[in-house]
């Protein structure tokens, strides 16, 4: 098996736990924090910096890569780990939440969905058997199973076909699936309706994956509801294998989905505002690009050890971004991922020291909700 | 004095002449060429990296960081070497230039030039001796003098007034400068005209400043022009001190100033160039941008030891330039800058060895004119 899982402790108050995540590139403690490389690259990012703060994994998208450059140039190339000079874990997604992202550009029938490009409206045909061979291509450690995200809110009855065809896809996904030295995780879907997550999960599971996503939730929906959907469809996940919870990111997001069981994470979250000027911070957000940091000639954050809190002030961060210099936003993007980071390590210690439930208390004492 | 030139070695056949600058930010070897950081930053570059790529200098611009950050709030920040967190050489020029090209915003006087922002269409108002304020303030290693560039072409009654009044400007500057711990120099111009040249230099050599630039040059005039005006000009100046041409950076032009004895360069041109995608090798340039290099797994020059060339490829470039990710432009700044110093380094090392005309002449047969 390419991929596989050991847990290390179990946190004897709540789901949370710790574990290592076994991959051809690389071995990740868990739970960890995957920073997104949409189009084979970390937006602003080098390999190097990534690697510097500790990014064990990161994600990349199928159906960014798939329209451009394409993934035979990216196989060409030697895989997208030699292509993006990247030699850590790679996970890349089956592109289904893209294509069924575009609206009335595409149409889904039982073999797969037709769409066209957002770059140049040219046709395309995504189906379980081609989002596997596009990832076999691309050659990520982990891919993932073509799946419908079911949207929110959806009645019962489009969750319950969707849920059931997004089962058949996964069968033809393993089916289509041949290259060893990848793992392919299931994506459980069902809606914010648990019955349905039951039978996903009941469906998926007796597939024998190496690993198991749970899709379809931070789409939206409050996040109590996602909470309640999380702690009744974990435990519900086989032990010994990694759980993966897509497209959450947030600080608040992330303590919950530990302390659910959750050991794996990506979000465009801390990228993304990092170039709109938000930074994170153990107190919460600060919009340094406001006029209160002119001339605060302190960093950041001052606890944090990153490169642009050891040497940058927030006067000078505010700078860049209102003269709109890349640099700027270089700044900002490596504290965001770096205090990510940091954060999903002081989680896992807390675990391994039996203290999650403090930690999560302390830091729910000190994060003002956004 | 702050600044000061030790002639280390002299060409036996050209002017060219290698020397160091001793500055209170380190002792930089000449020819150097000085990477522009306008607004307090390299464009995409970190310190870290400029450092890392051998960069002695560089230059920032007076106009920009008095409208946006402000002068006060950088000497508040500890000075300019301190806010951008850069503690090489820096050279901020005079603003002139700017102020100079904003056409219909600006009125000059013997007083100075009053202006309108770019950035907000504010009233402010810049002159020989506010120019060296703000100077002080930003806290360059080497600043300049407030003087007019003469446009091109300009006849010669407008040269000849315009020439005039940056000498009496000159001398307002030095007056004005009473920071010990930099060097102001003065800056030749003349326009086109030789007696002009003449007695510009003479103007400013009877000032006695640390360095002389000249201006007024690759400013759209024929190539042949700049270096029949640079031959003329030149050897008028004192030999124990630096020589500054301002805005030249292409090769072919950085090889024919150092032939006429310049010991000093900035230009915006190759991080411009770059960020459009364009890369400069020893055969000349290259648009890497372009359809031929999709599948082209080689590094943008094989013979360079940049990180760019030693661990990305034209086709990864190249896909990150079409999607606009800025680790693209990253990338060819990275390598344009390095390319450029080790350029100076190897100009350095023809003239050391006596052997500056055939590098010349080895450099001409290769490069293609553009
Ligand atoms: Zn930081
Ligand atoms: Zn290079």
């Amino acid at each position: 098996m390419a991929i596989t899982y050991e847990l290390i402790k179990r946190c004897s108050q709540t789901g949370a736990r710790v574990g290592k995540l076994y991959t051809p590139h690389g071995v990740f403690d868990t739970p960890i924090f995957m920073p997104v490389g949409t189009q084979a690259t970390v937006k602003s990012m080098s390999p190097r910096e990534l690697k510097d703060m500790g990014t064990g994994i990161i994600l990349s998208n199928t159906y960014h890569l798939y329209l451009r450059p394409g993934h035979q140039l990216i196989a060409e190339a030697g895989g997208l780990h030699t292509f993006m000079h990247w030699d850590g874990g790679i996970l890349t997604d089956s592109g289904g939440f893209q294509v069924f992202s575009l609206g009335p550009l595409r149409k889904i029938t039982e073999d797969g969905v037709t769409f066209r490009s957002h770059i140049d409206g040219s046709k395309h045909f995504l189906s379980p058997e081609k989002a596997t061979e596009v990832q076999m291509a691309l050659g990520a450690d982990i891919i993932m199973a073509f799946d419908e995200c079911v949207p929110y809110p959806a009645d019962y009855e489009y969750a319950r076909l969707s849920t059931a065809r997004t089962s058949r896809w996964a069968e033809r996904c393993k089916a289509a699936h041949t290259r060893k030295d990848q793992g392919l995780f299931g994506i459980v879907q069902g809606g914010m309706h648990k019955d349905l997550r039951r039978i996903s999960v009941s469906d998926l599971v007796s597939l024998d994956f190496p690993g198991y996503a749970i899709g379809g939730l931070s789409v939206g929906e409050p996040k109590p509801l996602m909470y309640e959907m999380l702690a009744y469809t974990v435990p519900l996940l086989p032990e010994k294998k990694p759980r993966y919870l897509m497209g959450v990111g947030t600080p608040d997001c992330l303590v919950e989905g530990v302390m659910y069981g959750i050991d794996m994470f990506d979000c465009v979250f801390p990228t993304r505002v990092a170039r709109n000027g938000t930074v994170m911070t153990s107190r919460g957000r600060l919009v340094v690009k406001n006029a209160e940091y002119a001339r605060d000639f302190q960093p950041i954050d001052p606890d944090c050890g990153c490169y642009t809190c050891r040497n940058f002030t927030r006067a000078y961060i505010r700078h860049l971004l209102k003269a709109e210099e890349i640099f700027g936003l270089r700044l900002t993007t490596i504290h965001n991922l770096y205090f990510l980071l940091s954060f999903m390590k002081n989680m896992r210690k807390a675990i391994l020291e039996d203290k999650f439930l403090a930690f999560r208390e302390e830091f729910w004492s000190h994060y003002r909700r956004q």
